[in-house]
């Protein structure tokens, strides 16, 4: 076995996949989820108790969290949980989970994670949970916002990637972010995408309640800062593909080191 | 001027430096940042109204985010937000900035944020938002979760580091993670480091409430993973050493992009 791969099932037993979500237990898109693994294994769910958007990797430290096992039957068990996307991941693996999780799958999110949007992704945060834990992980995505989406291409594709990453598992400190076109004849294919770098704009509609107060509520548009790169995610959805982003948790800019080595004697020397 | 560099002050008025943090305004960590930053430039304080500690890059999405001004003199206005660290950064860039701000900086935590912590530190969240927003940014924290921590060699070193931002810039989508230790005569100089691989382990409290009913908190211990590399910010702080780590928002795993590229006919060929 590579010594480089992590949690390749053993054969003796199915694999055990924890499935999770930021939309909540009741999302359309866990239940799709599920359908699309179960052949693949047993499996766990632990996921939030009400939608979760944008919580990133954020986690619940200033009070307790409580889970309630709402379905259980033969190959699926179902949990719920106060907490964040991570949150549930922390607790399945260490608290909630029969053995060790072969693989954690995260969604299927009902909206694109793409470009930026790794950062603030809650999809993709319970997918950089179950890899800073050590166990292939991979954040599933569906670009449509509509209430009515058909969650079918995204069933299959799921199960496609779920099915591959148990078999040859991935390297350590990475996870998957992969986002799925709709419609199932529109899709091209599949593509192996960088993020692109993007950002959102004119992000708040500023309001006054009745007492003449302002409030703000969250909004804006999402900016594709590289409209002319053909390697990136935003890319290969714009053109009907697949889009799988490998993410790595080590967020280091190396290439910036030596410059940054420079600054040291000037710094030291004020300090 | 560099092309690459964004956002190097223009001469003819005083850098406007956005202050924010983690553990809220009331902090001693943000009120020992605007001490230390304040002879630099014009300050605006943009900072939690309570502690949002662990909120990563969490947005509020659910609910109106609302503002205080709660402190207003020469040179330093002081808002207080009811959202994440994040939100801060965005509320004040968008809304309640006078200019555009010439450089965000966040903490000082009262804590280390070294390693895996970047993935979940509100601080560094607060930096990656100022970055994505292409302003140069740096997360401070201090290696001490005592209360009677004593700031004086972060609010030193906080300033010679930001003085040397506003003068360099930084890369576009490159920010800064700078952890300080306490002790100032201890202090051997500054490392420029990479982020050591790590993990928490076992993770939580299991208890019982008066009516018998578990509840689980979030508790563990930091294992760095990589003890014998004496490149990572951990050995850095262990040997006494200010660490800063450049960050990208940019968490394309490169390396795995060819080796996934040999999956996609396979799993085309299943889809």
């Amino acid at each position: 076995m590579d010594q480089d791969k992590t949690n390749i099932p053993a054969n003796k037993q199915k694999p055990l996949i924890l499935v999770t979500n930021d939309d909540g237990v009741t999302a359309r898109g866990i239940r799709s989820l599920v359908e699309s693994v179960r052949p693949l294994g047993e499996v766990l769910v632990v996921a939030p108790d009400a939608p979760r958007s944008a919580q990133a990797s954020a986690l619940t430290v200033t009070n307790p969290l409580r889970v309630k096992k709402i379905e259980e039957e033969d190959g699926l068990t179902i949990y719920q949980c106060n907490g964040t996307p991570a949150d549930c991941v922390k607790l399945a693996i260490n608290q909630l989970a029969p053995r060790r999780p072969d693989i954690v799958v995260s969604g299927i999110n009902h909206g694109t994670n793409s470009s930026i949007s790794i950062i603030y992704s809650g999809t993709m945060g319970a997918a950089i949970e179950g890899c800073v834990a050590g166990i292939p992980s991979v954040g599933f995505s569906l670009c449509s916002y509509d209430p009515r989406a058909d969650f079918d291409s995204a069933i299959q594709y799921a199960y496609t990637i779920t099915q591959k990453v148990l078999a040859e598992g991935l390297p350590k400190t990475v996870c998957l972010n992969v986002n799925i076109p709709e419609k199932h004849h529109h899709i091209q294919g599949i593509k192996i995408c960088r993020q692109s770098e993007g950002y959102w704009s004119e992000e708040f509609l500023k309001r006054q309640d009745p007492s003449g107060k302002n409030y703000y509520w969250l909004s804006g548009e999402f900016i594709n800062a590289e409209q002319m790169s053909d390697d990136t995610d935003e890319w290969a959805l714009e053109h009907g593909y697949v889009s799988i982003v490998p993410v790595k948790v080590d967020m280091t800019a190396y290439e910036f080191i030596d410059d940054l080595n420079k600054w040291v004697t000037d710094l030291e020397s004020k300090a």
